[in-house]
């Protein structure tokens, strides 16, 4: 299994790592950080940086495609290198995957017409405008394309395609693995759980960073 | 608050950007990675760099200091620039945490002896001999200790260290910032749920990375 990881300017850690943290430790996987050049790249936050080990042209019939999301999907947008590699490498994917506004990517790409899809919960409306139909769950699988939720889904996301690639035992022992027992201290990951002052609120400022 | 995130070859991703995606989005929070020499660092399984991007010596009194774990732990447990600085900055932190098996390398360079922490559940004897009270919980506060147990562990940590730096509100607002609405496939994330076959095979596999 050949994993591919995309990484642009501006894009969220956790978006990446979550999914790697689980698909790098399928048995025999290897997952290799990919961008327009090598080099490190930024996350939004701008604090951190991961480093892309290959261009895109070096990485070809990748097994698992996954595009992060972060403020700087905004720049990916538009047809170029990237929209024409994953579409190139779409062709023979076994999966075509994403986290976050990463969706928003792939389906800018023209990979999402017509298919169930999610994305952040501030995004969905924009998922829908570009062909996809917005679906609010945590994953959403239609064939081969699986696209996860805000941020911290990838993980789940990624565990659920360990259990479809290489069963349910491997997947429950990733996860024991990660000991992902998730603990939130409070109730308010989603926009019907959180308190509604604070949806508002971060729906309000969001919005110049989803436009 | 001046976050300073320790890097070391061979840690385990997650551990250290699982914290960073939330202690990042503290508003005025500056994080800093940093590690015994600048430059790209490998996680335990090769194919992620992160870039540390300031030396130990040019990080002093940040407030929050955290440590990661990961099979790399097992070469920061001698005395060294490493424990020195530790024990340096842990004079001035407002908070000195860890995650997963970062926990051994604090209790290593002296900063845990007696009091109440936790580990990755695989570690909780180690953590033990080194003078700490191994303590099974997602996470553990003793005055301005805290430790999260393994590599997944350090989301939940981090929102708890939110809410008790900045108040409830601001730790769920970033919850849902990243959608931390978790849905693992599988309740398999501790000893306790996972099935005993899958707890024992990984005890025995995970032997040699801890020692």
């Amino acid at each position: 299994m050949r994993v591919a990881i995309v990484l642009f300017e501006r894009f969220t850690a956790l978006d990446a790592v979550g999914p790697y943290e689980v698909l790098s430790r399928l048995p025999g996987s290897e997952v290799v950080f990919v961008s327009t050049r090598r080099g490190p790249v930024r996350t939004d936050v701008g604090s951190l940086a991961t480093v892309a080990d290959a261009e895109l042209a070096e990485v070809s019939e990748p097994d698992i495609v996954l595009v992060p999301g972060g403020p700087g999907q905004s720049d990916q947008m538009t047809d170029g290198p990237l929209h024409e590699w994953l579409r190139a490498v779409d062709q023979t994917s076994s999966w075509t995957t994403s986290v976050c506004t990463g969706s928003l990517v792939l389906a800018a790409a023209g990979l999402l017409n017509g298919r169930r899809a999610t994305t952040h919960w501030l995004a969905m409306d924009q998922l829908g405008a570009l062909g996809a139909i917005p679906t609010a769950e945590r994953f959403v699988l239609d064939g081969k394309y699986v696209t996860g939720a805000g941020v911290s889904a990838g993980i789940d996301m990624a565990l659920r395609l360990v259990g479809e690639i290489a069963g349910e035992d491997l997947a429950k022992t990733i996860q024991l693995g990660i000991e992902y027992d998730p603990r939130p201290p409070h109730d308010a990951g989603s926009a019907a759980t959180a308190p509604a002052e604070i949806v508002e609120r971060l729906r309000a400022n969001s919005r110049h960073l989803l436009t």
